[in-house]
């Protein structure tokens, strides 16, 4: 997220190829050379050249905006409360004036002031800031930390339900994540977005955000994103966060259920329900944040060759594998053999998983014989779970257990929607 | 593609974890044991669990099937001629009834025998055979050996266009890789395939090779997949070669246009033209079969690790990265520094290009800090260019020019549709 220029007086963060230094950036009148006073209070040049990085330290960073400061804003205590846990993304950005870039909001309360008609739905108790991050930055770290607030808020029995207003571009990593490390859940985890920002005239936020509110506040206890549903700004949809995957790099409908449908089309005065789903109830949300994070997500591709597999085997504990069609790879020994080499991957104590590029449908690699000679090796095929939810599902379940056919079997077990026994197509 | 079960008599390929035979296979009375007649004469027993693969020799490798067989067929001297190009795939399997399996059609004129309505739409003067293959098991030797098959076909003033029936899982690698290879197309090249073997009454060959025949005779001279639309058998589209993707693991309407809109509606009496295409002409096809296969494909997640860009580097000459959004990549100096891993990759000399793994959508990296920072790096980013169409071009840019700013511009050169400069959502 582009902050503007730093200025003298900025607290800054420099990375060389070589190093990575803090501080407050200082005027500097050599030309080519950028001068930083260190916390330990020397100063240092640093040729301009040299520099990788140069950027302010995020202003939000930590904070957390509570009642008492929200309290300027008038709130209706008819209305249910929500929670707000503010992790970045274009939501949380609005255009510098000055410098025509996208900028972070200065306070979490500036979201209440771009978007008032949210308090006509629910009071909003808390904004809490863990970080402010864009999401392609975000690790199994972050959706810890986003886990953990959402079960101090969905705990409190003040609170209906959270909302989580987060970037688009690894907003389904995050939404697979919550979705295996709140268990028993027991009010709804909405995540919400903005494909442009908040400033903008076509910005999709306000749409989003009321639908989100609305959402938080109603009977689905599931974790979700709550978004437009097309171009139009007449309804949002509620989409399962196990099965949901970004579909489009600008459209605001850029969020597609797969190999499911929507829970549920939420209008700004109406939800009406699509699936079944899980109720709210009076039981407390469980935290499971068991990660192991030595795990990859490779794509199989035509000329991929075995010693990616040798590579991956040295490093990793697990890997997800994007298969084609039913769930297919090259065997072909004429030319290459990744059987063999994920035969030895796995002998050697590595997990694989299978899931589809072709993103929709289902895995049967019974079909074919490839596809049986496959399965002969010990890779595990994901049936209709998207590679991006693999991918998490895989390190949490690597967290809790060790054994081949324990793993195995926990990744076959439907945890949160993640496998639709049904194909609907 | 399942051949039956190997049988003593069968010429056979046996390969193990060491060594890779080929032989007869012969009785074998030891339990336990596979005996093979090599072709010097020697026996050699190999134990059964040392077989990785045992397979029989494809019946089909190899064969052309020309006018003079195809004569006991009827055909018609007034309808067009065609050229069939069998490469493999479940259009040219059938099931097995005795034992279950999927395995290749005996003979290319048994195709005609299942589909013989395709002989009211043109004449099939050659069915030719260069392999038979899961298209899984492709790579550029055969896009290369597929499109030296169309040249001569298509320079045959005989002949109104080609048919070439083709495994589905990366059909789209083909059709790409032929619209690059084929310079100055003169007439129709279209791809088309089945998702249901051709024996089964849910098949959706008929309607395929009839549309795909239509769409060989009819004007439009561009590398297409012709197949299903939808779910119903009522038409199918003509999609750009360069510019589709399967998105569905089993439908029969697996193929869908990505960033464009299908050329044509087939049916099966008349064709509706949609986008504006190449027209037929009296010109004669070029071919330039450039390729080089030092390139990888790599697909961007949450926690990736700059490692694997050193691996990448020491061992091919290009890649193609999977970013998301509009090209974004994780720059999080605390936790791992990508930018500077590519960085690095670049300047020692490998080409890095950038497709989006939203798949619909087009990159745009100046809206966003990061992204211009990715550009500085030197990252070439494809605009609305599918990721698989990206790793083919680059294999073909790379086989024509060796310096990086030849090679960003041919990149960024529309050769073959692939680059769409109206984003159609």
């Amino acid at each position: 997220m582009k902050e503007k220029q730093p200025q003298a007086g900025d607290k800054v963060k420099i990375s060389t190829v070589k190093e990575e230094i803090e501080g407050t950036l200082l005027e500097s009148y050599e030309p080519g050379i950028i001068l930083i006073k260190l916390k330990s209070g020397y100063n240092i040049g640093i040729k301009k050249e040299d520099v990788v990085l140069l950027e302010r330290e995020p202003v939000l960073s930590q904070k957390e905006s509570k009642a008492p400061e929200l309290k300027k804003i008038k709130q209706n205590p008819k209305l249910p409360n929500v929670d707000i846990i503010m992790t970045g993304g274009t939501i949380s950005s609005r255009l510098d004036a000055e410098t025509g870039a996208v900028k972070w909001l200065t306070s979490p309360e500036e979201l209440l002031k771009f978007y008032p008609e949210l308090l006509e739905i629910c009071n909003i108790r808390k904004i809490k800031v863990p970080f402010m991050k864009a999401s392609e930055n975000m690790d199994y770290l972050d959706w810890q930390e986003i886990a953990k607030n959402c079960e101090e808020s969905l705990n409190d029995k003040e609170i209906s339900g959270v909302i989580i207003t987060h970037g688009t571009d690894f907003l389904h990593y995050t939404s697979s994540a919550l979705s295996f490390f709140l268990r028993d859940l027991n009010k709804p985890v909405v995540l919400t977005y903005a494909q442009r920002s908040s400033d903008r005239a076509s910005s999709d936020a306000a749409l989003n955000l009321q639908c989100a509110a609305r959402a938080a506040i109603s009977e689905i206890a599931e974790v979700m994103i709550v978004g437009h549903s097309g171009t139009n700004d007449d309804f949002c949809y509620a989409l399962l966060g196990s099965k949901v995957k970004k579909l489009h790099s600008s459209r605001r409908d850029a969020f597609k259920p797969v190999n499911c449908k929507p829970i549920a089309k939420i209008f700004l005065d109406r939800i009406e329900t699509i699936t079944q789903f899980k109720r709210r109830n009076d039981g407390k949300v469980k935290l499971d944040l068991s990660f192991n994070n030595k795990i990859a997500l490779i794509k199989f591709y035509p000329g991929m060759e075995p010693e990616i597999f040798e590579f991956l085997s040295g490093r990793y504990e697990g890997i997800v594998l994007e298969l084609v069609g039913l769930g297919h790879l090259a065997i072909d020994e004429a030319r290459r053999n990744l059987l063999a080499a994920i035969k030895k991957a796995i002998d050697n104590g590595m997990i694989v998983c299978a899931a589809s590029q072709t993103i929709y449908g289902r895995l049967d690699p019974l079909v074919y014989s490839p596809g049986r000679k496959l399965i002969k090796t010990g890779i595990i095929f994901l049936e209709d779970m998207l590679a991006e939810t693999a991918y998490v599902k895989l390190g949490f379940v690597l967290g809790k257990a060790k054994e081949q056919e324990k793993i195995k079997k926990l990744m076959l077990t439907n945890i949160a929607g993640e496998l639709n026994s049904r194909l609907e197509e």
